[in-house]
């Protein structure tokens, strides 16, 4: 079929790739029962009650289209992080926000830099617009090398720096001050792309400073403390200019309208997500105490997960595979030197439970390599 | 601030585009009130029940994603169009799948053609991915010109002929056989994107069959009769290498998980969805009527809106500004030779009743220009 319509070239050539199989496909590929989902860092205390009573009034209104400037929550999000209208994006998650940077300032060939095993849906933009990866290890310790990445963004003159911190898959956290040293030394054309979808689960006096840095987009997420995954809604804070770069091509009626209601009705929420906060953080030490207790290292998370050590990529591909067959789904990071973990998301206390016992179970099976 | 970030190049060249203003922020220009909505041809009828009652039965796991996959929605989709799997693909609402197209389709400077005014968001994308626009006027009775869309298609050597069938703004229909004949005639290496979302409006049997053409790429949405707009969740049916380059490229977690269920609930709702077209049918004819006692013509409509003719484009801006101070948004066709008429949503009776009221008072109003 050489005359059939093919896809433009640079499409064509990208090999086919998915950032992350879903736990519904892996449950089908198992015995179809639902799993235990401690694998893609949702929130396992469900969304906060004003916003579910919020989304559910909603919902009859479900035949109108969202606004398409969501100007309520932008209005409510702007009084959060005391800055202009014109400084605040919506869009349908982080995920399709690190689009429209990757399509808006990168042209097809210019660098983006990054830790490489850091979010596979950055680097999977990165790829599908044709933009160039230069990656930087993370330090074995799972922290990010910034020096490294600031040292490689000058040597490439990258258009982009991509920095997730907290990060995710490692959970590693880089103070503020580090931060803005960053920031600082970048070349002044070089964007800084944070993205903070975990950073409900630092203080706020722990992040950088709300200012508008013309050099800085950030990124926050509905989908992890706020426990709206599923509505697909995240913001960015940007100078004006690149708001409007983002208005230029993003898809205008991208969000869903209950996610909108949702959101800002969750906004209010501030003792609900710190509880969240709280437990989680509980959550976290006894799965490092659980590590303990068989021998095993965890990575600093600052996050709703922690990495486990399993001490080689073989072992910590044969636990998740093992968690799988005792209906437990979680994930691991995939590039050296953090590829001998697995990732598990902070759950509930009986799913804790529930994941202690499984992987004890899994420890103990012959199955595991050495 | 030379020395700041810059858009790529592509990007920055773009000029500031919005397919559509939203009724929120027009409401947000008069007084704020809520408008009646026939602006934007959501479904007056709301969602079907089922999906109501399904879309509320999920909202408690908002903290989870939805199934990258859609897997259970798409294989309900499959079995309605008789189809594989793997000629199925489900995105945030028929603007997301546009997008795809046209990323996927046209390399920039790569022609698109498509008629003059039609749905304003694929052209939006076409600008967007850089692409060329080759467009075709509307017959003067609101009609698409599939003969010169064809002959244009093959002079500017088109890989990509956007068709709505029914059309939005017009409401015109071509009967399978005139949209086979096109099929037939277009070059082999053209892709057919056949924009079905006011589909659910004619009968099936009044649509091309069923049968996957690798040339062409349908779009179906839940948005209109299903009742859904706000939910944004459509689907496109084409041959399994097209959905296989939506695949690479598409936003893998960029559908809201209660939109999934919703629909889903919504295809068993054939009943429900059959009222709704059978009492669009009623307000378009009432529309109609309308229009007559005032001595104006309408555009032969398939869909749940209806085109007045008010003669020139002035009058018809002056007749959208006049009725949205009468508190009823409607909108325009944007293009000649359609510029001269409004085009109203089929309301519920009562959203009927009000708009006729507006609609002759402002007639009678001294301030709508001759």
């Amino acid at each position: 079929m050489s005359d059939a319509p093919r896809p433009a070239p640079a499409i064509a050539a990208l090999p086919p790739s998915r950032p992350f199989v879903g736990p519904e496909e892996l449950a089908r590929r198992v015995d179809g029962a639902e799993l235990t989902r401690l694998g893609a860092n949702e929130s396992a205390f469900g969304p906060p009650p004003a916003a579910l009573a919020a989304m559910r009034a909603a919902l009859e209104r479900t035949s109108w289209y969202g606004d398409p400037e969501s100007f309520e929550l932008r209005t409510a999000l702007a009084a959060r992080h005391g800055c202009g209208l014109d400084n605040v994006s919506v869009g349908a998650g982080i995920d399709d926000l690190l689009g429209l940077v990757v399509r808006g300032y990168l042209a097809p060939g210019d660098v983006s830099v990054a830790t490489a095993g850091s979010y596979p849906t950055y680097a999977y933009h990165v790829r599908g617009y044709g933009a160039r990866e230069e990656n930087e290890p993370y330090a074995p310790d799972g922290s990010i090398r910034l020096e490294a990445l600031l040292e490689r963004a000058r040597r490439t003159r990258a258009k982009v720096v991509y920095l997730a911190n907290p990060d995710n898959p490692s959970g590693a956290f880089a103070a503020p001050p580090d931060v803005a040293r960053l920031v600082a030394a970048l070349p002044d054309d070089c964007l800084l792309l944070l993205d903070e979808a975990y950073g409900d689960f630092v203080a706020p006096s722990e992040l950088l400073p709300d200012a508008i840095d013309p050099r800085i987009v950030r990124m926050r997420t509905f989908s992890k403390a706020f426990g709206l995954a599923g509505a697909r809604i995240a913001y960015a804070i940007s100078a004006p200019e690149v708001k409007a770069t983002f208005d230029k091509i993003r898809l205008q009626y991208g969000v869903n309208r209950t996610a909108q209601i949702g959101a800002l009705a969750a906004l209010r929420e501030s003792e609900f997500v710190a509880g969240v906060v709280a437990e989680v953080a509980r959550g976290r030490t006894e799965y490092v105490a659980l590590a303990e207790r068989s021998g095993l290292g965890t990575l600093p998370s600052r996050t709703n997960f922690v990495c486990i050590d399993l001490a080689s990529r073989a072992r910590a591909e044969a636990m998740v595979d093992a968690l799988l067959r005792r209906g437990i789904f979680v994930r691991k990071p995939g590039a050296p030197p953090l590829d001998g973990h697995i990732r598990v998301t902070v759950g509930t206390a009986p799913q804790r439970a529930r994941f202690a016992a499984a992987f004890e179970d899994a420890l103990a099976d012959a199955a595991l390599p050495a």
